[in-house]
Order: structure tokens, then sequence, then C-alpha cells
């Protein structure tokens, strides 16, 4: 606290993001990042743009890269915008969107950065519980409000709810903006982009950090209406005409060209995800189903703080919640092959530790 | 508009900066860009880190520039914030330290984007006319306020108030916050940074953008007493957990450490100044003094319109204002000895065109 502060500063609690610790080498399974490296396409070009025109400010539109992410999603130019990662498209959005007479609506157990993105605009919002098996269900959010998000998948579950019920949810919701984060949707799910076209009240962001493997280059997107787009650009250039510099631009633009990368990095964790989830399955853990590139698992006997401090000793990061419903959890990330197999070699010493 | 819009978009009326044409090759003169290129070891080292580690989250706190940026000005670590340029870190500060119940004070000639943030924060405001000759003066800020900014030197007129009278300020203005935009006080000007240690409410904000050369990287700092830092840093973690990349950490932090080369190139760009000064003012032109990488000058004869869109017409872009008080100006950013010469031989004939 302190006299020069804004009212706003005494009532945030920031949001807290996953251990970065630099002093030592970690397993990290703890932040989602892909295990995978970007593509060579995307570094080359980095290198490239590394050059004396760092001297000048960058396309303050990033058209080349609302162009790439238009023409692969095939929606139109100004049905995308951009920004210095999802966390800033989200941040925006919420400003843009939710500051409403009504609460906004989101899950019980979502991603953590939403309630403070509510405090910081001062805007009222409502959870909705889960179900027991920590589905989102639709009926639930049929209640009047200003505005509705959730992560699909969710987070941290990794849930996945299929688009022909989030269309049943535009379709009873039609009055407020609704945003479906879709920041690990590329492991499994299908998008619901193509639904913007119909539901004018439908925003959709993503991230260059997980599937996209840049997380340190901090690139996000959201696509919708042009109409939407258009507010988030009012906002955007309201507070910084130039989020995204010139390296960022150009790296994000090749990781969006290079598809069969793309896929492939996916695949490698889809299928990991799946041996990752069977080898635990053996060791008597109980795995919510997962369309993500990580794992929400709790162990029969064990809570999840025991194990993620053990892991820790043992040099593997996964995250642990300490927040009712999802005590017993660890989440974590599927790395590579070999991450996984040294980490299930840790579970299996974790669990069989003498008592 | 939409429905679906927060009644703040309704009101905002965004910022805009200069022309970044992408069409045709402009000798830059609008910007206040940088006309030499970053040193060649930010370059170097943003191509180190154009690696496989991109996949992975940067420091949420930057602490290697952090501590590069404090070492450099001999302030404690936690008297530094950092962030995605120095528009974000005002921004973010105006959110801090400016929703007060009084107004804030700036002068009605200054950085034009300070309105723009009062609208999208619900921030009160009084404009404090220059004088004649577009000085600061300090007793008309002596009233009742919610915190008070300028840039010093002043946009887009040059003027720089010595430090002495911004500790006046200081003295006068206890109760609320003071920032100091110091975007431009690398070109002639002293930074009043040595002050913070003395005014817990004196805030400093600096960018790479122009002294530094690195306007296409995107990074801002500022430095303060902590307890400002810290409410700083809880606006921040509740708006984006990473704002700068990995990239634009590791550039930045070799652009702080190399003395020489920064030197080098301010000095360069003060005596291209002078040159030009001089060569305006024998055409006729009024000059206001300036400690800025610009110069603001009208000529006696021609508006400040024509002389924009005729150097436009012959590639030269210069910055016009369409703005009461300021309309017979334009504002021309120090580009190269050979970029003025040009600019000089444009002028040149442009104010011996016939009539």
């Amino acid at each position: 606290m302190s006299q020069y502060w804004s009212d706003i500063l005494n009532s945030l609690t920031p949001y807290k993001a996953g251990e970065q610790p630099q002093n030592r080498t970690y397993i990290k399974l703890n932040t989602n990042e892909n295990p995978y490296p970007p593509c060579k396409k995307s570094i080359e070009k980095i290198k490239d743009l590394a050059s004396d025109e760092l001297r000048l400010y960058p396309d303050p539109e990033a058209n080349q890269l609302k162009k790439a992410i238009a023409d692969y999603y095939n929606v139109p130019k100004d049905a995308v915008f951009v920004g210095n990662s999802s966390d800033e498209v989200l941040a925006l959005s919420f400003l843009s969107f939710f500051q409403q007479k009504e609460p906004i609506l989101f899950p019980d157990l979502t991603y953590s950065f939403y309630p403070v993105y509510c405090s910081l605009y001062n805007i009222k919002f409502e959870c909705i519980p889960l179900t027991e098996n920590f589905d989102i269900e639709i009926k639930d959010f049929a209640r009047t409000n200003g505005g509705i998000i959730f992560p699909n998948p969710n987070a941290p579950t990794g849930k996945y709810l299929e688009t022909s019920k989030i269309e049943t949810l535009l379709q009873q919701n039609q009055n407020s903006a609704v945003i479906i984060d879709e920041a690990y949707v590329d492991f499994g799910g299908e998008s619901c982009i193509f639904l913007t076209a119909k539901y004018p009240n439908l925003l959709i962001t993503q991230t260059f950090s997980k599937s996209r493997s840049l997380a340190g280059l901090r690139v996000g997107f959201a696509v919708g209406n042009p109409e939407l787009i258009d507010g988030l650009n009012r906002v955007k250039n309201s507070f910084n005409s130039y989020p995204l510099d010139r390296l960022a631009i150009g790296g994000a633009v090749e990781a969006i060209l290079d598809r069969e990368y793309f896929d492939r990095c996916c695949n490698l964790i889809i299928k990991t995800r799946e041996w990752t989830k069977e080898a635990l399955e053996s060791l008597g853990f109980y795995i919510v189903p997962s369309q993500a590139n990580f794992l929400f698992v709790k162990h029969h006997h064990y809570s999840g703080k025991f194990i993620y401090e053990q892991l820790k000793n043992r040099g593997i990061l996964v995250r642990y919640f300490d927040k009712d419903r999802i005590r017993e959890f660890v989440r974590v990330s599927i790395g590579t092959i070999e991450d996984m197999k040294t980490f299930i070699d840790a579970i299996e010493i974790i669990i069989n530790l003498p008592e």
C-alpha cells in the first residue's frame, strides 16, 4: 500500500503464473510449454530480422501476421486481432466487452487469470460450478449475464467440450459477448473459429505459446466478427500502439505457415499424452480425460501437494493448485517421451516410498 | 459501435501514431526513430537467443534487464520496472497512480497519448497551458491535483526543463504522484532519476525506442521508489505476466551495457540537430530550442500542413499536428547528416516554389 496508489491497486490480487525458477534446471512440466522447438523457419526469420532495421517501429497493425492467420483459418483479415500474448488479448477483451451491468459468467474451476482481470477492470462475475466430473454444463450458463468466458479445452482440467455444445450456448446467449479461450485446442479439439461468421458475439482467443512452441516470443490472437475486432483495436490503440515487435511478427508468421511441422509436433504430444495417461493409470492415478497438452491427475492415496513436492525434490516441476475441489490433483504438462519416462520413473519411486 | 462493446469503448478516441507507410520507402523524419542501428552486441545477442529455447516462457520479472538498468543508473533493482514499450509502462502507470478523486495535470501541448489513457481509465484531467514560448511554468502546476505528468524534454516542442525546476515542482507537490516522461532526455538533457531516492512520489519513465535505437523491439522502463514500483508490478501481474519476450530482454540488456556506442550515437544526433537548426534558420524558420532528437519548426510564410504535404510528395515524412496553437509547425526528427541534407535541399525547393 502507498498513498500514491489508485484505489484499484489495494484490492488487486495479481495472477500467479507457474514457477519459472532461474537457479537450476528442472524438467519443466508445470507451465504447458511445448517440448519441441519452434519451426526452423521461425528461428531463421528472427535471425534475419535481427538487423539494423530494429531501429524502426514495427507495423502497428502487424498486417503480415493478421493476413497469415486469416488465410490459415479462412476468415477475413479484419476478423483477426493480434497482441503481445493471449493474456494481453484476454485482458483487452475483458475491458472491451465485459464491463457490463450484469455479471459475467465463467466456471468455478478455470484459468485463474479471469477473476484477476475482473478485479483490474471492476467487472462483476459469477462462477458456475463444473459438474462433479469437471464438465461444463451449458444449461447452467442460461442466466442473465454480461458475458461468458471459458477455455476449451478447459484449464486446468483439460476437458474438451464439443463444438455443437458451444453452438447451443451461442443460440441460448445472443445478447452478450461469448469468449472461447482456445489456448489448448490444437491438441485434439476442434476450433470454434468457423462459428464466428455466424455468431456476431463470439470471440475466439488463441496463443502461440503452446501448440506453436513460441512461449518465449509472446504472441496471441483473437478471431471474431469485425465489429468485435474493431472494438479491440480501439482499446489497443488507447493502450499501446505497437504491442508486437518486429521479431515477434516475423517469427509468428513463419510458425503459421509451416503446417506440416505444426501437425507433427501436435501429434507427437497427443501420442505422448496417451502413453503417459496409461502409465499413470497403471500406477493408481485417476486422470481427467484431456484434449490438451497436459493431464490433470490425482492419486488414490497421495495428495497433490505431496506429489508436487516430491517431484520437485527430484528435479521435476508440475503444477499444484491450493484450491478447493482440486487439492488432490496435480497438472502435468506433456513433455518429450524421454521427459515423461523420467517423470513416470519418479512417480513410481514416490508412490512406493516407505511411510 | 456494437451492442457487445463496454461503455468505455464508445467514448474512446484512440491515439494516432505517426504514419508508418508500408507501400513505399520514405526518409522517415516523422516518428523520432534513431537513424543509427542498434549496437552490434544487441543484434548478436538476439541472434543467439533465436534458438530452440524460444519454446520456453521468458523470465516474467526480466531480472537481467532490471539489474542492467539499476546498475547503469545506480539505483536498487527494486526501483526498476520494465514493460513492452514506454507506452505500456505509461498506460500501467496511469492506472496505478492517476485514478484519483482530483484531476491530473499535464500541459496543453504535450504527448497526445496522455488524454487517451485518461479516457481509457476514466481519469479526470486538466490541461495547463504552456507559456507563449512553449515553456512549462512550474508555478502553474501549484493546484490541487491527482497527479502530474509531462515529458522532459517536452513533446512535440523539444523544450527542456532544468532538473532544479523539477525539484521545485516536487517540493511544492508531495501528495500525488509526479511522472516525468524522459523519452528524449538522452539528447542533451539530464535525467531526474537521481531525484527518485529523495522523492517517494516521483516516477521516471524512459524508452529504448529513441536513444537506444530499438523502436522495433518494444522496451520501456520506469524508475521510482520501490513502493511505486511494487504498485506497477501488481498491475502488470494483473494484466500480462510476461510482457517482455526473451529476445527483447536480451537485446535491451546489451544496449544498456554498450555505453560507448550509445554516447557516440547521441552525440552525433545532437551535432546533426544543431546543423539542421542553423540551416533552417537561414531559410526563414523559427525553431523552438530543442534538447530532443527532433526540431519543432515553423516558417514565417508557409503553413505546417503545406510543408508537411510538400515534403511527403518528395519522399520525406515529417509530423504535422492539426491542433490549436501549433498548426503552423512541423516536427522534424533528426536523421543522419545525409538525410538532413536531403531534407534541407527539399525545403529550399519548397519555399521557393512559384505561387
